[in-house]
């Protein structure tokens, strides 16, 4: 007797304060979503209690479901299913897969936040089409996903794409990191926040102080640096990877033509003899790191069919 | 009737300077060289003579020619086998592999210098045995080729690894490319030489000013702040890429252990929670881009088998 439930995924992408989760069908319809906080320990049995609720509702909503697939910071080694390192989570060589496969009872995923949010951008988002693009999502911290010829690179350790950590300023500011003057010292909403109450700002978010633009100099000034220092790190990026486009997500890109005006005019002065990439904003924005895991889990169920068929019609 | 000579192909490394090409059997071993200065112009002429002259001293040499290749600077489209610029040469738009293709009687192939470089460091050199790795070769000037996961970044318009072109010190010194504080303005032979001059130093080559290191306090200075410059510059490349390990070339890198011992500790100080990739020196030096070129001229006769070999032996 064939089942003709529509098949779907449990996909969570799982992130230093919430765990957002969410059913996807194999034809790309996230059917429901269930978000909570990260809890401040045992997050493993918090995740695989979330994974174990978002069954229990596809079952509700009559959808068969065929796997699970989970988006994790810090730095991954894919292969073997393991988190390494993820300071957020206060994690260390946390065997993430084994827990959840043993936990579940369908096929898992497991993937590194960014590099599963440049997968979905690549297939169904801002990157559609091209095989060279870096992803950078510029939130309370900054990382990058780098695809080159159509691959992620996860490097040697699985700790690729720290672009909020590269050297931009020698003996610059101390990072949460221990490094010093690293780029996210600069362009983050935690380092712009910093950046402009050590100014002799009000305590203001990151998003209160892009509102303050053109009112404000201390506002004005803070964010031009941050600018500065990010067309510097894009044009690092540019000339090492030589990318077809540059997608910007997170907090940072929902500023707009705040951002992307000075930031492009900034990158063309900075490149003499090439080409500006194209900088454009995410399409799949927060959701891109979840649609990401789903992508993965439909993998793991043998199922990367479907995904190539959203990637055709291009649903999201 | 069978051919019982042994199998060899046509290698030539394209300078700035100089025409370095080889014959190489299919044992990996190099049973002649011949080296040319490179002419103000009619390169390609020059060029196809050379080949025809390593054709001819082939047959000398009993030697059955079943391949060419030349590995070539600037920034090259190896799919379409067009130099699309190669300042060095004054070249725009040249169409290189149809002009030997067209000359030749074997199938020839067209690589990129530094990317060549690397496939010889990677099979057969300094970085064997690992997928993520960096050549970094430090000469007049800087570039580098990019491996992950086994594979060299080319970029979306064969311009990646363009690591002496990264900006370093904003607003800095004044680049041949005409951009501002690329790192070899810093780090880079003729970089060092002008850097020395500038600050007061006789007219020296870079070798000569290293070898006054430890006796000459503005040799001292300039040296410090060019390990400087190139010590952030590889943090981030380890910080991007995640390599196993940084192969360093170039006349730079004879200096030793005058470069790799403050280098791996300036390094080391910039990196606060992650390991340092190895740093090492080039094992095939010069020779690297012509091997690179005789590996390509392999694949493209379809004998990709015998590099393999060479790999499996470690022949050089």
């Amino acid at each position: 007797m064939s089942d003709d439930r529509s098949a779907a995924v449990l996909a969570v992408d799982l992130g230093g304060t919430a765990m957002k989760g969410a059913i996807v069908t194999e034809f790309g319809r996230t059917v429901a979503e269930l978000t909570r906080p990260t809890p401040a320990s045992d997050v493993v049995a918090a995740l695989i209690a979330l994974f174990h609720d978002l069954h229990a509702r596809a079952t509700e909503l009559d959808c068969r479901v065929i796997g699970a697939g989970v988006a994790t910071p810090g730095i991954v080694d894919e292969e073997r299913g393991v988190v390494l390192y993820a300071s957020n989570l206060d994690w260390r060589d946390v065997p993430l897969l084994d827990a959840l496969r043993e936990a579940l009872d369908v096929p898992v995923a497991l993937g590194h936040d960014v590099r599963a949010a440049g997968l979905a951008e690549r297939l169904i988002g801002a990157a559609r089409g091209t095989d060279d693009f870096v992803l950078v999502p510029i939130g309370t911290g900054v990382a990058a996903a780098l695809v080159t010829a159509g691959d992620i690179v996860t490097g040697a350790t699985g700790a690729a794409g720290e672009f909020g950590h590269i050297p931009m300023v020698p003996g610059g500011e101390l990072c949460t990191c221990g490094q010093r003057g690293c780029l996210e010292v600069y362009v983050s909403g935690a380092g712009l926040a910093r950046r402009y109450a050590t100014a002799g700002g009000d305590p203001l978010s990151s998003r209160e102080i892009v509102g303050r633009l053109g009112a404000d100099p201390v506002a004005d000034r803070v964010w031009s640096e941050a600018v500065d220092v990010l067309a510097q790190g894009l044009n690092t990026l540019t000339l090492l990877l030589d990318p077809d486009v540059i997608v910007l997500g997170g907090g940072f890109s929902r500023a707009g033509d705040a951002l992307l005006v000075p930031l492009t005019a900034r990158m063309s002065e900075g490149l003499a003899w090439r080409e500006r990439p194209r900088v454009v904003r995410s399409e799949l924005g927060g959701d891109a790191g979840r649609i990401g895991a789903a992508i993965l889990a439909f993998r793991a169920a043998g199922r990367g069919d479907v995904v190539a068929e959203w990637s055709a019609v291009g649903v999201a």
